[in-house]
């Protein structure tokens, strides 16, 4: 498949999930109101939709037949995201989100809770309607969603948070919900228990990858993000360049650091990227995320060569040189 | 069954309940730490348990056989009824819940946002085991919560509001769930679809009663609301006795009581209370609850007499006599 071909079938996928979500939003907020306009606002104000594609392909690539079978799994990923974005937004204090005030900015906090709610329970009951072993997946890495954002809580600004901390932290937060969302969509297919685990680990390495591009984006600055640039900073969040960086450097470098992390503000962003940089901290977290495309890469060798593998690995390209 | 009997029984089942929601949050804290057992300090700090040994009640009633086939959706209804505790505190900024501190209290708002969020997914995560009929229901009620939470916000404090709006708030966010936990019962039981919509009326009813009952209590004070008296009026929450003495009252008394209701403090209750039996705004109330469980009581006349009918009607005298 030349590039454009599959750029634009990935285009067309796009195309078909913002049409559902239309459709569904549409029709919820015939039935509950304000709440559902509400929140139907952030669904529908774009975002990559790169959760609910991945999980069309990955039933595709498992051997699913049926599009009709996999889309209210798709939507019900790509709710649960936004759910847990509008209630991230409350607790990072963000205004802004996919270019747009966040509801809490706009509607108030108790609205945007509840809005959270909403999407939630929109999501549970789209993804409720596939077999236990489906269900039990999502349960189980919406709950690991949660842990996670506990234990990130309890890392702000902790400057002896380790690699390993950092790690834990995105498999459950990032990369949980990928590899649930793919595996899911292999167990809808039907696929062997194998087949399962290594749409699981493609997921969960594409998650990792896909964190660590956006702790990137995060400091390098990217209107694509659709928020402030330096907002994990901000927010006393440990991503991984930091984390590195503080592990790497000694003395007055590293008190420095310490210093502009504690007190950050955007004056400062030259002086933490020459840091980041003196420490090759950037360019370590640029390895990492080749790694870890690789290592999802190989987890589709395990399937015979077809459209939706091709299609899954320019999904890859494009995660990739989200960066660039 | 004598009445001793019967609350021995109702006794045994709340004691069945408990050891089901300990169990789970053991089994739960092993796997997800931190956030389950914050959770879990509010599912286990007590509660009444009416939603799950109505579930319970409801399955049996229907002609249900295997307590085991029932015992998750039990489960689940109580979850997401923490869940939206949980984030009504946050809303409410209620300090106590259930005799205890409040989690936002306690760990801080953001915990608290996301440990609502784990029991929620705990919750569906029990529910979404069941056949799509049963998840739809759950799921629609609990997007119906939300929407009507919607709706009590925007009517904070408007004294305009009429006994339909405060009804159609009533109806999705206490006696829905209800409903839905008793239509859902029916269904697991794999009960008739006019058997169902009598459980589902049943429920309905129940819920509206028991709202009714929360909020005598809220104005007259009891100590097992496990929160303090008069935190409604605190909260400008328009309850029916104080909707109702807003329109039977005319003159310089209507604009006593709204100076009140604007300015509340503990130091009025007496002042409130003559004003609400003024315009026996309490009474009102009480017949009100009287009607809407009689209406619950015609529902089960649908069912052959036997001890899950004669235990709900226990339940109903329980909840009944709990303004007394």
């Amino acid at each position: 498949m030349e590039d454009n071909e599959a750029l634009d079938r990935i285009d067309e996928m796009r195309d078909l999930v913002n049409a559902n979500l239309e459709s569904i939003i549409g029709e919820q907020s015939a039935v509950f109101g304000e709440v559902a306009e509400v929140s139907g606002q952030v669904v529908l104000a774009g975002g990559k939709r790169v959760r609910p594609i991945m999980v069309m392909l990955a039933y595709d690539l498992a051997g699913g037949q049926d599009i009709d079978e996999i889309i209210p799994f798709a939507m019900s990923n790509e709710f649960i995201h936004t759910a847990s974005l509008v209630h991230d937004d409350i607790n990072d204090e963000s205004l802004i989100r996919r270019g747009q005030d966040t509801i809490h900015a706009k509607y108030g906090q108790a609205k945007a809770i509840i809005a959270g709610d909403w999407l939630f329970s929109q999501g549970f009951g789209l993804g409720g309607q596939y077999d236990k072993s489906v269900v039990d997946v999502m349960a189980h890495y919406c709950s690991k969603l949660a842990s996670s954002e506990f234990t990130q809580i309890d890392h702000i600004l902790d400057l002896s948070t380790s690699p390993e901390d950092y790690l834990e932290i995105v498999k459950g937060k990032t990369a949980g919900p990928f590899a649930a969302g793919c595996k899911g969509a292999g167990l809808i297919a039907k696929s062997s228990e194998e087949a399962c685990e290594k749409l699981f680990d493609f997921g969960m390495e594409i998650g990792i990858a896909f964190q660590l591009v956006d702790d990137l984006l995060d400091i390098r600055g990217d209107e694509r993000m659709g928020k402030p640039r330096g907002s994990d900073i901000y927010e006393g969040k440990m991503t991984l360049p930091i984390i590195h960086a503080l592990t790497i450097l000694h003395g007055d470098q590293r008190v420095r650091l310490a210093e502009i992390i504690h007190n950050f503000e955007d004056s400062l962003f030259d002086e933490l990227i020459s840091l980041l940089n003196f420490g090759d901290s950037l360019s370590y977290t640029e390895i990492l995320i080749q790694n870890h495309l690789e290592r999802a890469m190989l987890n589709l060798d395990y399937f015979p060569d077809c459209d939706a593998k091709q299609l899954l690995k320019h999904l890859v390209e494009l995660i990739k040189n989200r960066h660039k």
